[in-house]
């Protein structure tokens, strides 16, 4: 199985944590010691929202600020990649020709951002789409998809399962309102629908929720099935 | 003024018509001798379809089909190149840092695609962002945005002025059904809503609408503005 | 065997037909199944002409046709990947230790046209040049090399067999002639000959002529033996 | 005149405060107002401690350690490129004759670290040697050369002026001892010798010093005068 | 004027003297002093040649030899560029845009060899036709074109002018003879044909000759007039 | 095993021999064939103080030189890698990064220079760095460490075997007497230091010396002991 996962900067490094670090370079290993190709996709997290804080008061445009996240992704990127300890490629691949490389080498392929204006979370369905993953997992603070955002409405009702088109229809209002906030990006979702990607959002605090989802299938997230 | 004009492939190159893209590139030499520095995406039209048909068909996943129209935008700006007689830059840009320093240069920089899963519509809104465009303008197959498909529906009213908000209001639901065509990419939509950038979306049939759009405000199609 | 074959545009993609380009990767594949490290140089076609027509109108200077037709030959290069099914490099090749690498890697090794002032046909001779190949076969759309241009005289007899040298005796006189057409670039004949390579040029119209000549010496075109 | 000013992380950004930044880009300004043609090297500070913290516990070596660092003073880089608007090159600069370039457009040439095995100090020299500065300022933590480490030696004298071969005689032993710290690296002090590089070491707390230094040679740290 | 000079490596640097360079250099500026645009192509003369020599002792193919040839052409290229003391590009250029695009800023453009399988002599063609040169200098150690090798026919008669076609009819059968050599080379003339690019092949032992057929169009060498 | 041999230029190729580099070739195959993995980074020599005493001549800088050196480190390697005969990567390594992939595939790897400022003593050692080589060898014209500089001092002695902290201790002293050369570059010793890499000083003029301090440990020059 090739599978491709997306961790979210906070979820991998909210604090520059060693240790959590370390938990997802074993979850990853295990993943990849059953068998599977994986490629995984870091987010920026704390010090890209430190970095882009900084900027924007400095008068950066929204393109300046994109390539300091991308800057810190890579930054995790490398975090990863040292405890894969040779595991993986030697630096965060920057595109998706050079992430399928390393994949085809055998080796974990690491990636951060790729270009202003596109998500990590909208790398990560490319990345997919590039190499056409069987599963995309997106390891978020949130634990799926939930018809409204939970964390604001009590009666918020978590998807079990939904297809790529209803994925999209879910995120789109909730794009269009600057409070709310998606659990996966709207271009991620519209990738996702265009290539019909076999996709997973689960609450990836912990590492071991993504071992159990790529191997077993077993999660408490949202399904997304094409 | 600073000015980003986005040519849709069909506009500019239907069928590889010399004089079409002449006129073009003279309608941008207008701008450009009026002081405006101008930077321009070309998209990808008919040719970038016939090899995506054929790949497609060879069982092409949408990254590679991505990367097919990428190169075609990239011959396409090289026509345009050609026909503005070294008031370009040499080749086109292939990212966003190598299409400002071409402005910088006092050149019109031309570019076309950058990246899979990012349309030349949000090429041409991350390319305005970077720059701080004071003006972006669609230069479309369609006069300007509508509340409904002006194809389908004879009640279709365009809109003459509209916030970026509204403007993602309204394709939002057009990117959703894929048999409507939305006038701007939806992800080139939210990219103006987030930097707030005067776009003007209009029919480009005729370069001249771009000039009298760009020089004198006046054009029939619909004003975004923040 | 290591062989490298240069397929020219018209035979690969004369209108962008996917059965052509399925039929060629399925014999390359046939080739490179048999034990073969097997690489491809693709060159442009009808595309490339009618680009290089448009800019050619516009004003453009040699080497921006060139660069058009490199363009254009990596586009259908890129055709040839997408049917090779995984089995090619990721992105053709734009230089020669990128397309050995890909060959090292057991990949079919794929590229297009590399630097303007030098023909496909060219680049083949020094791609084999550079991997020491054992063969070059240039699939082209006549049937070998005649001592006269066939379709103009009726008397041109073709060569069973030629040396390097008397292949650029040959080629020079046409080359010579804008009207005549050599079956091989004069450039090319001179890499065959300063290299000794052993070389076979035949009508690739039916790509089963190329798996025949390669895996079993049989063909109706010349053998150019050094 | 062409100046050179190597401003440590910590001091540029120690908390990466905007105000912080913007006092050193304006303070740069002044300087490039002042019809200097200014180059800039930005080091690491916390931000780049905390993520070599993090990978050495995690079991990284010294490249990956230095490849972190490097990744980081981009991140500072491009803090102080915001900050000064448009009269810096448009991202930092990765080598000398990219940097180098930057000057020749008349921009505030911008950059961090080059490779692992080189700190910034050393870049900062070897800028200042590619375009034969006629000054570099060392913005540091340490108000110029002492003849012993003045945090832990009460008796420590800073040197008022030194040569570039005194210079490294002080700093060779400082770099034998681990406690100890050189107010600039040994590799930079040999490079400032071989090139006989006019340098000035001072306290960089304040942005004024820097200005005072290079328009009125006014300091009160330490001259180093081949 | 616009004016590219090819100075073949045992022109330049014979022996590596940094007279004969220096020498060089001051033609260069004197012509770039008269307000012409100057790109110069660099060969690889003696350096070269030992390199190739022992390469092909080692069973280097003809690829890898002319990579040794490039490199060398690059070094040589260095020399000059430290000659010309600030009004060149800072690196030798690689390719012709970057060439192209050093003129464009008003530096002397140096370059030296692009790719395996193209000598020096078809890189200062190509280089002239994507700049739309007005002129290009052959400085050689042959004085020009003659219609036998006047090293051994003592009846060789030079030609005082010729067109491109005359000159790559002249040069086709000493390209055929390994032990005659061309003045210049086959492709170079066949370039030089397609373009219609003024040319002059001269004697450029003394730089002075260099000067004054480009500044005065006086020359004894042999001037090809398209 | 994983071994990194810094061949210094004036050992492999005082004068371009071919029977020299082919014997160093040999050497490191039979050290490849014992199932060691082999980085090799080779220095400048003659070829390269020829190019560097003109460029002085002419004027230019240290970093300048620096360049003409790198370039002439990678011929160098260019020779080994064809004496290497296809076991070795298709071209010298120019990053850490491309040298540590090489090794990964399986192939030697070969570099020379990196960037100005950094010998390629140094670059030796931060290759070391960033395999983790179990065994560093600086294959030198000197006969391992000496306390003094043994051709000036017939009182000079050896060290047999000596800690990193000795060697950067012993090296300080030679780095500031321009008379005097040290074996190894302070900056390689400090890296060496740093990352506490076991080492051997040796001279190199047999290749055998190499092959036996690597596969046997046996050699009469300096160990450097962590």
């Amino acid at each position: 199985m090739r599978v491709v996962v997306s961790i979210g900067g906070s979820v991998l490094a909210p604090d520059l944590d060693p240790d959590r670090v370390a938990a997802y370079a074993e979850a990853i290993e295990r993943i990849a010691a059953d068998g599977c190709e994986a490629g995984v996709v870091v987010g920026g997290g704390g010090v890209a929202r430190d970095y882009i804080g900084t900027a924007r008061d400095l008068g950066a445009n929204e393109v300046e600020l994109d390539q300091l996240g991308i800057g810190t992704t890579r930054l995790n990127a490398r975090l990863l990649i040292a405890a894969l300890d040779g595991r993986a490629n030697l630096s965060p691949a920057t595109g998706y020709d050079e992430a399928a490389a390393a994949l085809r080498r055998g080796e974990v392929s690491v990636m951060g951002g790729v270009t202003p204006g596109q998500t990590t979370d909208a790398v990560a369905a490319a990345f997919a789409e590039s190499v056409d993953a069987d599963l995309l997992v997106y390891a978020t603070s949130a634990n799926g998809v939930y018809d409204a955002d939970p964390n604001a409405d009590p009666d918020a009702t978590q998807f079990g399962s939904m297809s790529p088109a209803e994925l999209v229809d879910v995120v789109l209002p909730m794009s269009r309102d600057a409070g709310a906030s998606a659990p996966v990006d709207l271009l991620a979702a519209k990738l996702i629908d265009r290539a019909g990607i076999r996709s997973v959002v689960l609450d990836g605090t912990d590492p071991e929720a993504v071992v159990d989802a790529v191997l077993r299938g077993d999660h408490t997230g949202t399904d997304v099935v094409p």
